[in-house]
């Protein structure tokens, strides 16, 4: 080992002969928390010490350079003022500020030596009066008072509400670091720099890095002297930088990850102060984990485990391109930045109120950025309305940056340094003023703001050459034999949600390999649809109900038929109607008005077909439609609709079978609470199918089965799987169900108030709550594979998109996930994720 | 044994004396489904065989009762024709109802020896006809053909239906007996009688009996000889009489039960013919029990076993008294009989229509009985209106049953004899007729109409002695340890839900030892009081709100004090706050309607109020308000009414503690979804009780808990416990997530249809769901006590008077159950049954 990567690791002679209380070697205390090495945004206490006046004296004795030697000691007293004898922070910064003022200097370089001794003295004046002690002149006790400082800090409120937010345990404890420190600033033969082992940015493998001779770190990183490229250090110190190349090698190599290091050359000699893993844009991520892979440093397996499944999401979601967002900042258009609260690249026209923000998006057609110093529940109609949402106040939990998230909006709160002015409709920055109806643009992954538009992009799947290949690995990890125990024992599986055929092509090229849910009562939805529907729900005879029927039918059939083309071999489930019929009925409340006006105005042409259609309507309606006449409730109560999508499905099925496609059918039953409902509908329908098959004289197989989302059915499973050839969880619904929360209600209402208040900690409807609706899922699988040990178990509510909630699948045993097809790359590599994190162990 | 219980049991030389084809003993073959003797309403085929030409002439020739000799051969003919030969029933019927019209007879009593010779000819003629053989006239022969027919007959449609009614088991099999015959007219030395050991109609233990010399069994039941009561049998054969109120007694005894016997005297020889449990009146049933254990008879716990909770129930409902229903029917006002298929006793006018029958009870405030041949879901708004209602068509399934059950409806359908008339608005029974606004009398416990009005009476439990000694036997049974295994060891208490103070004196009247559910917001809907609360509501500051609040305090403590008065010692369950807040504010769409009305007319006066008022309650519009804002989640969101609740609660108590009532609050919280919700609302409640205390300087003890409604709360069990002190299982709520029906709109709707089609076998919401909601019941009782083993569990929901419910309550663990003040006798006793039929097994 040539280098040393502190004063620790030094050779013992070289320590031996540096003395504590030397001008030249002031110590460095500082503490970790045990745990490892690269935990991320670990705490650390760093303490300079070891200055007094002796020493003070002896360093511009030996260097000559007193500007230093004074600055560095008003820095230490602050610092230990502040951090070991608790002194507030103002108390010195204010004399400085005076001190500045008074000279007419803006910055500390403009400070000179005989400036910094004087404020040496103001700080140790401001260090008796806060402390009743002088500065201590004594070392030894310097180092003992700051070594009981560090190991307090452990409990210090920052730290404990640190451990709290990332789950350190309490009773892991710190340690204290001493070493002495090296300079970078004592001469030409010295310098300064901070590098990147691979491209951050593109994750190309180049150094990336900056230095500066004669330096030290912090003007490294303040940017007041130009600093060179790395590469220029060759021609410099080729001896040093030779070694420098060496060991960052090897520490990627050690680390196996790209390395954020910074050094220090003292008079010629290369110290590495610290190595961790670097940060990288979501695209370098990917590329550097599958280079990483393909050089043999990591397994494919560990390059799947690096790249989180945000990272493939903002991949895949229009952003501001890097260039564009690198040259707003060089056009100065960088406005603010607050927390980064739900992600997301939106460009807007501000507006500061939530009814203008609505009616702006709604009647002008604009693209609307609402801006608040924080919302209310009365701010929810305008948010939705909008793009994004900016405010100055609040954090990742306000009610702002819950409702974004729960919406999918691009939101950054807390954004501080703004100043809002409602009345006057504007918000300014140093300066800089935007008034109702100028652009902005949001970064809600960076917490960014800017001025004006950015251009954003929206990236395919099919160029990003890397991330195709760390899915495919992906795949391959889900489809390997005994990832789990029990059945299955492969993976999960991605599937997509997808009602049209354009939507299955997509999910196919995500790469879906099934469809998981395609709701056929969209179809009814249609313009030229929905007055057939109206008429087959207003039919007073049977015959009118089924000619309606009849028209349906070949709609039906044509959707199937694409359905089943698209994806040719593989599985499609097809729910049957679900939704109450009165939601294909013209709105009540407009029709009443509709009938008093015409009422009270006397016109009574066309009143009487008006008040019959509402008390049709009335009649339909219901007080908690969520727990009424749906599903396979309405299936029961009127029979013919299913039957004629059954009929849809096997004629299409047919048909393709046919023309070579390989249709692989799967009827899936809505709403059912007991296996009676299925014994009552299912042979109905199967009957069907068999008469059409037998009339187009063709053979294949389907299942018949039921989505999941009454608790009944889940707590009587192994009855419900006496019928059911296949389980699919309607999270959505079995949440709403299993918490008794009316999904719309709840959302623009009380569930923020719950996630502000910390009594939900996640919003369910997003990620699955494993303790509840997830242990629910948990004995459902269970109890129905008593019944039939093979059941194949899938997810179908929005949960199957969500990565926590893809976990918790794979580890209860579903055989698959189902989501919306741009969710399906996420979902895949979530899978991959699960599947390697809760390897069965192996048996010895 | 004196007496012979049958000819199978007679001595053995005179049945040697007896030959088969002998005149005087024709053979009886029977057959009784195996299990035991008194199986109620056990099948049975009896057949009468033996007689042929030849016998028939010997009986002739041997008595000279020639008409007795032809009579008994037809009789013989028809039934072996019918039952072993399946000829119909009309191929007898016709010729013999034409020969009767022809001769101008009218009852068969007037049919001579001759007339009977010929039918008997006439029969032979039909039985060859639709045989193909002739009536068979070897003995033997008909017997063996009749053992044959009675086998066959397990397999009947109508034995397979029976038993799968009953739950019988098909292996069962069946038994034939072969018995000869006695005759009671055999001269003025032999007789033939019935005999209830007991007073069947009151219960008084005195025989009652009636007989008749010289006469055939059903010669007494025909009633067209007028019978003599039993104790009259002494002066005429005193011999035998004492020896029939020996056996009769010995009967009792061995039966240990009231019998109905049949006796006939054959030449001065007494034969029991056949002996049974007698039917009885719910007051004579109770009164026999009581009696019977008092005499030793049988055990205090066998008395409560025979008393089934309904007889209870009959005991206080509205009935009509049994003199009164006696003089109805000598009066001729019987009308008409069907399926009992609701119970209790209604008086109205009969109205043929629903809208009809809705507008005479709402607008003219008239008592109702619905009419109708069969009943639609459209029908149901005019049957809730309805004090009865009256089906000619459909069983104790169809339609009309299931939701006059529903709705506590007395009601009779398929009363066939009835012939409605729509169009005339009118009724007929065998000429009478009865039109639209006549008074008429429905028995929903028999299932007898009346034409007229017959008085009802209201009895009190305090008059019923014998029933007040049972439910204290009952109380005994559950006070009992060890009667359960595990916590609680003791059977179940029964409690009682009330809001008012009135409520809580009936329930303790009724033996409630605890309110388990004081509905708190119902003090709010009073008259005086709504303003307030809506004042409160509406509020635009909080100084505002806790204004109307304190007005509200004021009467919530005078309600929570007479509660505590009246169950002075016993634990009164509070619920806070349940229902949202919509609920309290004017109807929605009235306002509506106002508003466009005022618009369209161009009345500008008041519009803006009703529009600002009208836009607040729209705010409040939830799209599924079961599942929204309410209970512990209005709490969080709005806590000043809990607050101001909590206030009122230990005020009151404090208050009655001073005067030295034993105030035992315990505050119930409802909507619980997950243990955060009570970590968030619990400490500031119990903050407010400890600070009430505390300037009231008294203490007392008390509980906080939280029902069990939501499927999650269940779920999660056991983190519940860690805050609840108690759980009260909200069934309805409970049943509603659970099934995801909304009550309202199930019960009117598809709830129906899901129990004509067998797809419920009750209705969820009146007994509990063992399989699904009763099983979820089940595990949070366990989960809850895992946390806190001595956990207090009730039940609320309406459940808890409901006896099949109330048994799973005991089998799972609940401590109490708690019901309307009026169910809790019937509790009380279905308690003691459960207790009773779910005795621990001893160890051995």
């Amino acid at each position: 080992m040539e280098a040393n990567f502190s004063r620790t690791q030094s050779d013992r002679k070289k320590r031996q002969a540096k003395k504590f209380g030397d001008p030249n070697n002031p110590l460095l205390v500082s503490s970790r928390s045990g745990a490892k090495f690269s935990m991320p945004g670990m705490m650390e206490t760093i303490l300079n010490i070891g200055l007094t006046d002796e020493v003070v004296r002896g360093i511009i004795d030996t260097t000559g350079n007193d500007r230093f030697a004074w600055d560095s000691y008003r820095r230490l007293i602050e610092m230990y003022g502040t951090v070991v004898m608790n002194v507030p922070d103002e108390a010195f910064e204010h004399p400085l500020a005076e001190y500045k003022y008074e000279k007419g200097y803006k910055l500390d370089i403009e400070m000179r030596a005989e400036d910094w001794q004087e404020i040496v003295g103001t700080y140790k004046q401001v260090y008796k009066q806060e402390t009743g002690t002088d500065f201590p002149q004594d070392p030894y006790k310097q180092l003992s008072l700051a070594i009981e400082a560090v190991f307090k800090s452990w409990n210090g409120k920052r730290a404990v509400a640190y451990r709290r937010k990332e789950g350190i345990s309490d009773s892991l404890g710190t340690a204290v670091n001493i070493c002495t420190m090296v300079f970078g600033n004592m001469g030409e033969d010295s310098a300064t720099g901070v590098a990147f082992t691979r491209n951050p940015s593109n994750g190309k493998k180049t150094m990336m890095g900056d230095f500066l001779i004669n330096a030290q770190g912090e003007d490294v990183v303040a940017g007041i002297r130009n600093t060179e490229p790395i590469e220029h250090l060759e021609k410099y110190m080729p001896k040093a930088y030779k070694q420098f190349m060496k060991i960052t090698k090897r520490l990627e190599h050690h680390y196996k990850e790209m390395q954020d290091v910074e050094f220090t050359i003292e008079r010629g000699t290369l110290w590495m102060l610290q190595t961790r893993n670097g940060k990288r844009t979501a695209k370098a991520a990917v590329k550097i984990a599958v280079d990483m892979a393909n050089e043999g440093l990591i397994t494919r397996d560990d390059a799947i485990l690096r790249i989180t499944p945000e990272v493939v999401d903002a991949l895949l979601h229009p952003q501001f391109g890097d260039a564009a967002m690198e040259q707003a900042e060089s056009e100065g258009k960088f406005f603010a930045r607050g927390v980064n609260a739900s992600p997301g690249a939106a460009v807007g026209q501000i507006y500061f109120e939530a009814d203008t923000a609505e009616k702006m998006a709604k009647e002008q057609h604009q693209q609307v950025i609402m801006v608040r110093p924080f919302t209310k529940p009365d701010d929810v109609h305008g948010m939705i309305a909008s793009k994004g949402v900016l405010t100055s106040e609040g954090g990742a939990t306000s009610h702002a940056a819950v409702v974004a998230r729960q919406f999918g909006i691009p939101c950054v709160v807390g954004a501080s340094s703004i100043k809002i002015d409602l009345e006057a409709k504007s918000m300014t920055v140093n300066g800089t003023t935007l008034k109702e109806g100028d652009w902005i643009s949001v970064d809600g992954g960076s917490g960014k703001v800017f001025a004006g538009k950015i251009p954003t992009t929206e990236p395919t799947l099919e160029e990003q050459t890397e991330l195709m290949t760390l899915l495919k690995w992906a795949d391959e990890v889900c489809a390997r034999k005994n990832i789990r125990k029990g059945y299955p024992s492969t993976g999960l599986q991605v599937w997509a949600n997808a009602d049209y055929p354009k939507d299955a092509q997509r999910a196919r090229l995500y790469g879906a390999v099934g469809i998981g849910l395609c709701r056929t009562e969209h179809m009814f939805f249609e313009t030229r649809r929905l007055p057939i529907v109206q008429q087959m729900i207003l039919a007073k005879t049977s015959t009118e109900r089924i000619d309606a029927l009849n028209q349906l039918l070949e709609y039906q059939r044509k959707d199937f038929d694409g359905l089943f083309e698209a994806m040719n071999g593989y599985p499609v489930i097809i729910r049957l109607i679900d939704p109450p019929l009165h939601e294909f009925m013209p709105d009540e409340e407009k029709l009443l008005e509709e009938v008093i006006t015409l009422r009270a105005t006397g016109k009574m042409q066309g009143l009487k077909e008006k008040e019959n259609l509402l008390s049709v309507i009335r009649a339909m309606r219901e007080s908690n439609p969520m727990l009424g006449l749906r599903g396979v409730r309405l299936s029961i109560a009127m029979p013919e609709i299913v039957e004629m999508q059954v009929r849809a499905i096997f004629e299409a099925a047919s048909d393709c079978v046919k023309r070579g496609i390989k249709a692989k059918p799967e009827i899936m039953i809505p709403l059912v609470g007991t296996v009676k409902e299925l014994e009552w509908i299912q042979p109905r329908l199967e009957s069907i199918a068999k008469k059409v098959m037998k009339e187009k004289q063709i053979k294949f197989t389907y299942k018949f089965g039921t989505m999941i989302e009454v608790p009944r059915a889940s707590l009587t499973a192994n009855r419900v799987a006496e019928k059911a050839e296949f389980f699919s969880f309607g999270t959505n619904d079995l949440t709403q169900m299993t918490f008794a929360y009316s999904r719309d209600d709840a959302e623009r209402n009380f569930l923020v108030t719950y996630q502000e208040q910390g009594i939900l900690e996640k919003n369910p409807f997003q990620t699955l709550d494993r303790e509840g609706v997830g242990e629910l899922m948990r004995w459902t699988i269970n109890s129905g594979r008593e019944t039939r040990p093979n059941l194949e178990v899938g997810i179908c509510g929005e949960h199957g998109g969500d990565p926590d909630s893809i976990e918790w699948c794979h580890i209860i045993g579903n055989n698959y996930v189902s989501c919306s097809p741009f969710r399906v790359p996420v979902a895949r590599l979530a899978a991959a994720h699960a599947a390697l994190k809760h390897k069965p162990k192996k048996q010895k």
